[in-house]
Parts: structure tokens; C-alpha cells; sequence
């Protein structure tokens, strides 16, 4: 995993850093790769697209003289903040289309520069979008062409400048982290104390952390304490009416819990500046291996004993026969389940020993000997939990690289109760089977599980098919409303870890309670009387 | 611990039962520890209050007959719904003082009652007090004299007859439970099923689960998922403005989270009806082990140890030496550690022994022999950690005979980050003995750690003190005011797990952001347009 990467340049319409994306050769493996999984013939490579081609719109606006100084309207700055990084954002960039970009980026420096901001966007009647590391795959950092005709112009806040480990508190094990900063910043800042908030979305390279708080993303560990709700000790929130700090406690039974009105708030109620996180020591002592199944039924079985055991693994990850062939790491239709413990305190030889007699109980075979190690570093690389982790950090490269040679690919996920698995799986598998076909011809469906609770899975779903250049999105939209629509119907919720944005939303409508809604609504009231924060999120 | 109780009668001033209360000769042993933990003479034994001695205001309205099948004004039933159990409610009941007693005492058979009961309280304006045991210890249930002048009358919406353990899931090990429902019954209908919710606050014997998730109480395991907010999979709530019915999820990223809404919202944001609970299987295996430490200082760095550790132990309380002394644990100014793991699914040998090194290296002396066992009921009964069982369920039932001899005794309780605490328990600890000694003279002041997590421990303080009898609230008013003032100005939270209520909301107020006041103020506007709900409570 590269954990550097200031000076380089991130690419304007592909995921992460151009000087990552694949190369021709990697792109044509790619393509027979994909001809494989879907049929017909090898996707072509299409000709990649140049900056200087990106149709940027004018700004409609230029922001007062108190704010030049955070303020850039440069078309390229402003083409880099129009999308996130999912599916359709890959495409419109990849045609050269910026249509959505901002009108103006702004770059605070502190949290009185956010209150300006916010104050400027108030008064000139201009939508204001805080912008993490532009991950999002769910429309999250674009207004709509009609939430931006509402408007009189688009600000993008990128947050990037309030970055940086400020404070560390080894006694509680705890840091104060400026909201803008990225993964590999946020980590490399920590190790230097032995420390490691240990929360590693497959965006880490690029995401940060006020971007996590705000879509509560889903972490490292595939049970436990993992979602990034569960590190926050104590949060600020700029608000268009004033500032929010929370208290440094490590738990409180006063009232509500004010940190979870902002948590998943998705930049709709303010703005996150920065935040004391949980952090932990860094791990040495690892114990992993793989378990095959010949049945993908017993492998849930084996996952849901061994989530229900308190046994508490920091990998517990089910890959169906058509994910463990995605990821080369089996290739005989089995499924496959990764278990992996990890700890900075003890050699956890007799966690693994259990959580393995579990799997076995299941019909499961270990694959190889297990790793035992205790320079967990070095235990990571090995056998197939090695392969699954570099695959896992190559993925979003994969998806951008298949956008350019015609193949479309893309993941949802969500998560329901541990009863209900069989009969929403097969519905949710169906209807996006059913969808591919219809629009582009036969594909591929897999299914893996990043988070196992005790009371249900979280199951993560990829899907590959031939793209029709130049009119992709027609067909994605088809598929991604027939898969939604089962989710929600079959019990599952709409989001797990990808966050709600414009793309989720008329679901998130149909699974919130509506009473939730309107409180949602008159909080928003409170907090943002204008609106302004990131219009159409959440809440009209 | 007691888990039957539907014929036996509830005190109408005391903890708990009538037949349990401490005898003569029970009082006079307590009369003579009181002395020799306060000094001064043996306490005397006072006359035991009777029901008929009761002064119960006439009630000021009657319910309209449509809710008659549901009402109740018969006197005693009025006073016995007039208080929690604080001890200004025990005192006040003692005294015969039932001043607060509602004008009705309304008992809902299904959602649809309490939603009739919520009109007509917003129709009449009326009052209405949620209510489930009535064991709040901050007055959560009890409308101050300017409130019940404020409204035309109170009604208590007392939930026992929504109880019941009406569903259960075996696969995904959740169950649907009333919120009406006890602890008792809860435990004795989930353990027909091998299952077990294992939530176990002092006031188990009494208290309901409606209860637990309004006020978000603490639960059984002082490590890890403890907190009643951690198992809860989907709610119903009854507000004003219609139901709220929250999905059945293991885990949700889609905005943030609803049912932290209502956790923590003391009834001032709706009833809550029902929930699906997450439960357990029932746990078999058991290693538990006490640990003596002659420097307080150093128990408490071996708790943080091991709550950094990842072990999770199901117990990890520190006892300081006035709560041995109090509990009998060690009577040789020890501090003691308790550890404790428990499991459905494994022998738990290899996680003690890691935490009992941990111990050690920070000068703990194990206290007799580690008790391993694959009966978890046989185990939790002996050693120290037994006797300690034992007195946590009795010490509602002392601090009530306490009153009955003239001694003052109560406890408060909140949580701080490690790094703060040593100065902070000082600060604490100094303003409880101040104030005692300025209003009743020198007492006994202990402390224990009731939860202990990676960033802090939640000490929880007991003192003890002569009472001046027909005035021992304006003593008690001062020290709680002090000890008070000295957690928030010190950086605690003025609750881990009693609740705000009524007598916390000062200090709730000067804890609290105003911003996430005045977000908490517009959603109750919404939700309850008439304010009947609590009112007082969190909000104005």
C-alpha cells in the first residue's frame, strides 16, 4: 500500500494517482480478464482521455475579496472537485464531461475560515459542498443539474488544508486529527508514536478522515469495533449557526449522543474541522488462514458461528466462488473464508485454533497451514489473506482501467439479519442477473462478506458486464434500481459503508422511518436556516 | 438475585419489595457499620412508615372515559407512581410526603392505548410521564412543583402491561421484547430458549427495558459492548405526531443512525413501545480471579492496561479501599481488582492468564486461586467476586434501610479519559468530603470503576454520612451540587448511566453543546408539538 503520495498528481477522471493506472499491457490482460468473466470478445482498449479535452462550464459567480485567499476558480481545480469516484462519475470524466464542476473551490485553513465560507454561501445564495478526498461513489460531493440551477452557484470546500495529527494522548490513547487529513498522512503521522487508528477503506489512499465521520465508513476489522462511530471520542462541527464541540469522554449516558447527529450526516448539518479519535497500538502478533467450502451455504454458516462465538476476528471475510475467481484466490468453485486475528498484546494462536474447529464444525477445510506470527506486518503479506489485500487496495484502479476498455464494473452492499440471508441473497443476485441481461448481456454477480455481525452479514456484491461506449449509463442506472430496489424490499439496508449522497437517496427515503425525517428536517432548520450545506442530501 | 416478584408487593416509599426490606436486626447490624464507617453513636432505629400515613394530593382532573379501562386514581397507586428511587424519593416517602403523586396513572395495553393517551394529554393539556420500573435515581419520572403548575394534570404512563418476550430469532439471536418488561421476566422468558439479553444494571429487579433504552444504561460487561445502545437491532416509538418503527439491522451506514435518536431521550421524544434486542446464547464457560494492589495508583494502571489490551473481560472493576471495605471485599486498605470472562463458546483460561500477568506487572498480587469453570452459574458464586456479586444486588435494599436509620448514604457516577483522571479523582473525591463535612460532618467517600474502556474508566462514587432527620435534603442538595460542579468543571460527564433527568439537567446543560440543544429543542417540536412528553426533560 503506497502511504505517500503528496506530490504526486491524482488523475482528473480515473481513481487515484495517473502515474498508478494500469499501463497498455495491464489494461489488455484486463480485458481478456473480462472476457472471461463475461464472454464475447476481448474488450477494446479505448483511447485514454487528456486534460486539456475536459469540457469545464464557466463559474457563474467569483467569490468576495475576503475569501480569494482559500478561493481558486481554475478549470482544471475546479473539473477535479465536479464528481466523486463512482461508476458514472468514471464515465463522464472518461468522455471529457465536467458539466457539474463548482463554480468556485475553496480551501479554508481553519475553522473561522469554514464559518466565512458558510457565511459568504449564506448571504450570496451558493450551495456549499464540504469535500473530503472526493471518494464518494454514491453522488455524494455533486449537486444535481437542478440543485444547481436552484442555486446561485456551487462552492466546493475542500478541506484538505485542515489536515494533520495535532495532539496525541498516549495515556488514553487518543488523537486529535484535523478532518482533511488523508489515510496514509493520518497513518504515517501516527505510527511515529506506535499508534494507528487502524481504518483502512478500500478509498484510504485518497479518503480523509472527516470524510469517514461523515459517511460513517466501515473499517479494517471485519467484526467488532470497526465502523469509524466507534473511534470518535469527541468531534467539531462548523455549522452555518456556530461551532460544535463535543467533550472528550469514553462514554456518557447523557441525553442523546450529540457525536451521532453528525456521524453520517454527510455534510448536510455542518462541517467536521477535526476530531479526537480512539487510536490503538500497533499490532505485532497475527494468526490468519483460509478455510475452503465446497457449499457457499456452509461457508455462512461457518462465518455466522464464528461471528456469534465472541471470538471477535479482525478478518472474518466470505468470498463466494465467483469473488474468490474475481480475486485469484480460489479457482475451483469454492468459497473461501479468510479469518484473521491481530493484536499488539498477546499471540492470539488460541483465537484462531477456536474460530477454526468452528469453520471445520461447518464442513470447512483449512487451506495450507495457518500464519502465526508476531510481526503482523510480515504475517499480512503471506498466503492468500496477502493476495485478498493486495487485490483489495488494486480494486478501484481495476474499475477505472475497465471503464477504458468498455467493460463495466461495479459494487453495491448492505447488510441484513442472519435469517433473513437466503431468501435476500437469491432475490438481490436474481434481480441484478435479471438487470444485466437485460441491458448488456449475460455478467458476472459475486458476493463477499467485509463485516459479520452477530445478528446478520454484511454482504458486499460486484457485478462485471460488457458496456455500451458512449451511452454506459443508461444500463447502470437500470441495474443499480433493480439491485436497490430488491435490497430494500428483501429487509436489507440501502447503505452499509457507501453512505446515502443523491444516488441512495430515493431508498434511504423508503427505509427511514418518515417521523426520522422530519426530525432530520428540523434540525437542519436549526443548523443551516439557508440550506446551503450540500443541497438534496438527506434532507430537502 | 431474585427473578420472580409478580405477587409480591413493591414498597411504597422503598427499594424494591415490601418482604426483602432489611429486618429489625438486619437495621441494627447496619447501624453499627454505619458508625464505624461515619463515627459517633449507633445510628437510631426509626419508626417504619405506614401506607396509610401516606399524604396523597386529591387528583386536580379525571381521565376522559374513552382511557377509563386503562386509568387509575386509587391513592396509593397515585403516590407509588410519584418518584423514583433517588434518595430525596426515598426520604420524601419515608416522610409520608407523596406531594408529586400524578393525577392518573394510565396502563396502555397496546401501541394504539398509548396513542390515545398521547392525544388526549395534548388535547388537556396534560402532562405525560413515561414510565417503566420507577427506579430512576435523578427524577426522571417526577415533574418538579413548577411543572406539574404549568399543566392542567399529570398522567404516568406506567408500560407494564406492554411486556413480554413476544419473538425470538434463534439464527440471528435477537429477540422482540416489550418495553414494559422486567429484568426477571426478560431473563427467565429468553433463558427457555437458551438465551440470555445479559444486561444486569443494580436496578435489574425492578426496572424495564423501556427503561434501560430511554436512559441508555450500563450494562453487565465492564468492557466492550456494555451498553444497552449496543444491542439494539430496530425500535418502535409512539410519539404525538404518529410511530416511528426503526428496520431490523445489523449494522446500517445510511445517514445517521435513528434509534440513537431516541436512546438517551428520557421520554421527551416519545414512548418507546417495543424493540428487537440483540441477545446471547447463555454462557457456560467462566475464569474469574481477584487481584490486590496496595497502591490505589496502581490498580488503576493495571486496569487501564487491560482494558487496552483487546482481552474484553466481561468484569474488570476496581475497588478502591473504602469500597472493599464497604463490600467486605478486603478489609486491609487493599485496593482489589475483579476480572472476570465469560463465554457461550469457549474456555476462557488463556484470557485471564494474559490479563492476570497484566496485573501483575503493575504490582497486583493475585488473591487466592483463579476459579475456572465450565458452569458459569457455579462460578459467578464463589470467591470474592460472589461476595461482590451478592452486595451490588443488595445495596438498593441497605441505602433504603439506611434512610430508616438516620444515615445519608448515596451514590453518583460519570466516566473521564485516563489521561485526566488521576487529578480529576482527586478534585471529586476532595469536593465529596468537603461537603459532607460542612453539612453533616466527616463520611466515607469510596470509589470503584463500574466500566473501564481504551480511552477512560467510569468511576462511580459511593458516600456515606449522618442524616439530620426531618431535614436531610438541604445537606444532600449541597453535596450533590459540589460533586457535581467538580465532575464537569474536572471534564467527566455528569452521567455514564443514571440519566439526566431532573436533577442533572444543570450540570446536562453546561456539558452539553447548545447547538445540539437547540437541534434536540426542534425535534421535539416536531415530534411533540405540545411539549406533553416529560416535559422538563433534556429540553425546555
Amino acid at each position: 500500500m503506497a502511504i505517500d503520495g503528496a506530490a504526486r498528481t491524482p488523475s482528473l477522471w480515473a481513481w487515484g494517482f495517473v502515474d498508478r493506472f494500469p499501463d497498455e499491457a495491464a489494461r489488455r490482460r484486463l480485458g481478456n480478464q473480462a472476457r472471461m468473466l463475461t464472454g464475447g470478445a476481448a474488450p477494446a482498449l479505448l483511447a485514454l482521455p487528456r486534460d486539456e479535452d475536459a469540457r469545464v462550464p464557466a463559474p457563474r459567480l467569483a467569490p468576495p475579496p475576503a475569501l480569494a485567499a482559500i478561493a481558486s476558480q481554475d478549470p482544471r481545480d475546479r473539473a477535479a472537485h465536479a464528481y466523486g469516484r463512482a461508476y458514472p462519475d468514471l464515465v463522464r470524466g472518461f468522455h471529457g464531461d465536467f458539466a457539474a464542476a463548482p463554480d468556485v473551490v475553496l480551501r479554508p485553513g481553519s475553522a473561522a475560515d469554514v464559518a466565512a465560507a458558510l457565511d459568504w454561501c449564506a448571504g450570496a445564495r451558493v450551495a456549499c459542498v464540504p469535500y473530503g478526498g472526493g471518494t464518494s461513489v454514491v453522488g455524494g460531493v455533486e449537486p444535481t443539474a437542478a440543485q444547481r440551477e436552484a442555486w446561485a452557484g456551487v462552492a466546493c470546500l475542500d478541506l484538505e488544508r485542515l489536515a494533520g495529527v495535532h495532539e496525541v494522548d498516549p495515556t488514553s490513547l487518543a488523537a486529535r486529527i484535523g478532518a482533511g487529513t488523508r489515510g496514509p498522512a493520518l497513518e504515517t503521522a501516527l505510527a511515529g508514536h506506535g499508534l494507528t487508528l487502524r481504518h483502512y477503506p478500500q478509498s484510504f489512499e485518497r479518503s480523509t478522515l472527516g470524510g469517514w465521520l461523515a459517511t460513517r465508513a466501515g473499517g479494517h476489522f471485519a467484526t467488532g469495533y470497526t465502523h469509524i462511530d466507534d473511534y470518535v471520542e469527541a468531534m467539531t462541527v462548523v455549522t452555518p449557526r456556530g461551532t460544535v464541540a463535543t467533550r472528550r469522554l469514553p462514554a456518557s449516558g447523557a441525553g442523546p449522543a450529540p457525536d451521532r447527529l453528525w456521524l453520517g450526516s454527510e455534510g448536510a448539518l455542518g462541517v467536521i474541522t477535526e476530531a479526537w479519535m480512539r487510536v490503538q497500538r500497533r499490532p505485532r502478533f497475527r494468526a490468519s488462514a483460509s478455510v475452503k467450502f465446497r457449499r457457499f451455504d456452509d461457508g455462512v454458516a461457518a462465518a455466522r458461528a464464528v461471528a456469534q462465538s465472541g471470538l471477535w476476528p479482525s478478518n472474518c471475510r466470505l468470498l463466494d466462488p465467483a469473488e474468490c475467481l474475481l480475486h485469484q484466490v480460489a479457482l475451483d468453485g469454492s468459497s473461501v473464508l479468510l479469518l484473521a486475528f491481530e493484536s499488539a498484546d498477546h499471540p492470539r494462536g488460541p483465537w484462531l485454533e477456536r474460530a477454526l474447529e468452528l469453520a471445520r464444525d461447518h464442513g470447512g477445510a483449512v487451506a495450507g497451514d495457518p500464519v502465526i506470527s508476531d510481526d503482523a506486518a510480515a504475517g499480512a503479506r503471506e498466503g492468500e489473506a496477502g493476495t485478498w489485500r493486495q487485490a483489495f487496495v488494486d480494486a478501484p484502479y481495476l474499475q477505472s482501467a475497465l471503464v477504458s476498455i468498455g467493460v463495466m464494473a461495479d459494487t453495491f452492499e448492505t447488510a441484513c439479519t442472519w435469517e433473513r440471508f437466503p431468501a435476500f441473497h437469491a432475490a438481490v443476485t436474481g434481480a441484478a442477473q435479471d438487470a444485466l441481461r437485460r441491458t448488456v448481456g449475460p455478467g458476472l454477480v459475486s458476493c463477499r462478506f467485509t463485516h459479520v455481525y452477530p445478528d446478520g452479514p454484511a454482504p458486499y456484491y460486484t457485478f462485471v458486464g460488457a458496456a455500451r461506449v458512449g451511452d454506459e449509463l443508461a444500463a447502470w442506472r437500470e441495474i443499480k434500481a433493480a439491485v436497490s430496489d430488491a435490497i430494500v424490499a428483501a429487509g436489507g439496508t440501502i447503505t452499509h459503508h457507501h453512505a446515502v449522497g443523491r444516488t441512495h437517496r430515493p431508498w434511504y427515503d423508503r427505509e427511514r422511518p418518515q417521523l426520522f425525517a422530519s426530525a432530520l428536517t428540523a434540525v437542519k432548520r436549526t443548523l443551516d436556516p439557508a440550506g446551503v450545506l450540500n443541497p438534496g442530501v438527506l434532507i430537502d
